[in-house]
């Protein structure tokens, strides 16, 4: 039973916020979200050269006008990755399904910042979250635009700040940092950071996308290496990420890197590449697994993990279907080790429209550490896996018995108050 | 705006049991259900010949002993049609994810089921339902079925009787019957019966297959025909069917054909094989929709149409992915008009692995008849279509505006209570 554990092959994260070198950042309050909570935040960058940036958005095909404005904006590769000098963030409408009204408004807010900021609007990209279908108060934006544009600062403060702007539904701020070194030129050590800001909390279900996050380098790194990075980090982690089953119109990631540590140009496929894409990867993992346990009305994370898959995709594609299952997370919340819905979830699993093969006589399941299903039922103590079902974090783990394949995948338990929140009357 | 409604092609359907001639049925309580209600049912066919059968089975891979033993015994036609003298229903535990102990103790109830009817136990199918992973009380079983065989009725009374032993989670048995006229050999008009029973009301997200039903007619009707009508009625009625995006290892439906009726033979694309079709339609559509109103927890039925898609099979998709929306499912059971989340969900359907076309632009959306979306927000008054969305039905309408394309989805509200039921502690 020997699990091939992916977050021991990373470095470690810590779950704060660490400004890397030539970035400031900041956010306030323009009035967008009745609850007079921060709804305006800007991320600049500091220095003559704009930052490398890479970006995935959502699949969703009602795109909102902020992540239109930013594929636009990122001409260079398709509007996956380029050059940025700034990030607008908005939250408590996410201008989606608005219309070229809400295009004309997005765009608005973009010349207001590039004006604030002596740019060029094309250097700018933007992110918002929030009610779909509602309008941007660009007035108000506009308005508070400059006053914050002053107080930018290049530190832990001014990103926690701006990460604290983005939560919706969410109850915690979401950070990750990891350290690492990369060499200069001359081949000498120099310290490099990666940091990120997420927010949650729900229409979470990122398919070949994921929702918003921004993740900050210091590296010196080309865009379209920046990019292949970000690609391979958000595979194995915000992909495998599910709260409700619903992927949003306005998920969008932007890595950037500023070069602003003296490390040498990462160059694609080079030891330092991987070094800093271990990086990526560990802080959008991390992300990943805060958002999960922030889900919406969530008491517990779910992680499962499966080994024994004929490839990684396949593994992924069945822990997915199983954090994916409302009998699964109801009964996780129920703290109730009820494993055929776990199995049930595991022969529903489907991977590109096809079913994930899966043969019952080979499969094993542990439920928190306890072996409760080998082909067939084991005999084992409800009561002491129920306790252990109490736990901040429940670990279901299968072994398919049919390869080598390894994945795993983030979600939450299904509560009573996820449905007392969503069923608020909101428009 | 003129949506082609399937419901209006199909005859009027009775929600009630109608028992066709050459069937007898009954059920009684054998002690698998805890609380004591009736758990094991039987069907038969009377007379010298064995009825014609079509089956549908989940297409999970964690499959269920009785699914196993009904393929096995319908040899002819690979598992999915055959002929049939009787079948045999337990409810209270699903018999799945057993073992081979739990393929025994299927085969030992289908010999002691044969024996009391004195048959060849491949003339037997079996159903099962209930919780997953736990054993059969083969003995308690065995020795209720030689008084249940005795009392067996062809009424309306039997029929409906067995209907209610399928129950689980179920808060109503769940009937529908049409009553049409084939012609007899000589071209006179015959009385005929579709009538079916089915229960839901958890683990329900039929695809390619469907949850517990039995339909049976007195049509003559040969096996492989009669597949034919089943498979053409399944697609748009079960396999629009969702309650919690969780397909099940045990999911049946049999379609019986007795030839009691005295109808001719009913060959494959006649117009008899038309009539008959629409009638096991009209009765797949109505079950569909009684499980989808009785979903755990439910308290509205969620029905969404859309017409202008590029084909039926991607305005199904949409359909689907509308009513599958957790998001969706909390507004309705919230009353709130919240179409955002509505325009979503048709933005993340996919069908065989790949996105449904959609152009935002097109999209015109309707909720309980009020127009809410055109290309962009439409002003229309919340508190009015709230007011409307307290009815038992609401209606969700879309026109992609791309085409010919028409279909429909069932669904159901999510509520704090279908938490609590499945959060309950089961194993």
């Amino acid at each position: 039973m020997a699990v091939r554990a992916l977050a021991r092959e990373l470095p470690a994260v810590e779950e704060r916020p660490v400004m890397p070198r030539g970035f400031r950042a900041g956010a306030t309050i323009a009035g967008i979200k009745a609850s007079g909570r921060p709804d305006l935040g800007i991320l600049a960058v500091d220095g003559e050269a704009p930052a490398s940036v890479a970006a995935t958005f959502t699949t969703n095909l009602v795109l909102a006008a902020p992540v239109r404005l930013s594929q636009a904006h990122l001409g260079e590769g398709g509007g996956r990755f380029g050059r940025t000098r700034a990030v607008i963030s908005t939250s408590g409408c996410a201008n989606a399904a608005t219309g070229p009204a809400g295009d004309a408004d997005q765009h608005e807010l973009a010349a207001a910042l590039s004006a604030a900021l002596g740019l060029e609007p094309e250097l700018t990209l933007s992110i918002s979250t929030g009610l779909i279908g509602t309008r941007l108060p660009v007035q108000r934006i506009r308005a508070a635009l400059p006053g914050l544009v002053e107080r930018l600062e290049p530190t832990e403060a001014g990103l926690a700040a701006l990460g604290e702007q983005m939560m919706t539904t969410d109850s915690r701020a979401k950070s990750a940092t990891v350290r690492l070194e990369l060499p200069d030129t001359g081949g000498r050590p120099v310290p490099v950071t990666v940091s990120g800001v997420a927010k949650g909390v729900g229409m979470i279900h990122p398919r070949m996308a994921t929702m918003l996050a921004l993740v900050l380098t210091d590296a010196e790194v080309e865009p379209p290496t920046l990019h292949a990075l970000l690609q391979a980090a958000v595979e194995p982690t915000w992909n495998q990420l599910t709260v409700d089953g619903d992927t949003s119109t306005n998920d969008t990631v932007f890595l950037l890197a500023s070069g602003a540590s003296g490390c040498a140009p990462v160059a694609a496929g080079s030891a330092a590449a991987d070094t800093l894409g271990r990086a990526v990867m560990a802080v959008a993992r991390s992300l990943a697994r805060q958002q999960a346990a922030d889900g919406e009305g969530a008491t517990t994370l779910v992680t499962c993990q499966v080994s024994g898959a004929r490839d990684d995709g396949e593994a992924r594609a069945v822990a997915r279907s199983i954090v994916a299952s409302s009998l699964v997370k109801a009964a996780v919340h129920g703290r109730d080790p009820n494993w055929g819905r776990i199995a049930a979830a595991a022969g529903n699993a489907r991977l590109d429209g096809r079913q994930v093969s899966l043969d019952v006589e080979r499969l094993r399941i542990e439920l928190c550490g306890t072996l409760v299903f080998a082909g067939q039922p084991i005999d084992f103590e409800p009561a002491a896996v129920s306790a252990r079902m109490a736990e901040p974090e429940v670990l279901v783990w299968l072994d398919l018995g049919l390869g080598e394949g390894w994945g795993e995948a983030f979600g939450c338990d299904l509560t009573e108050e996820y449905v007392v929140e969503n069923s608020a009357y909101s428009t």
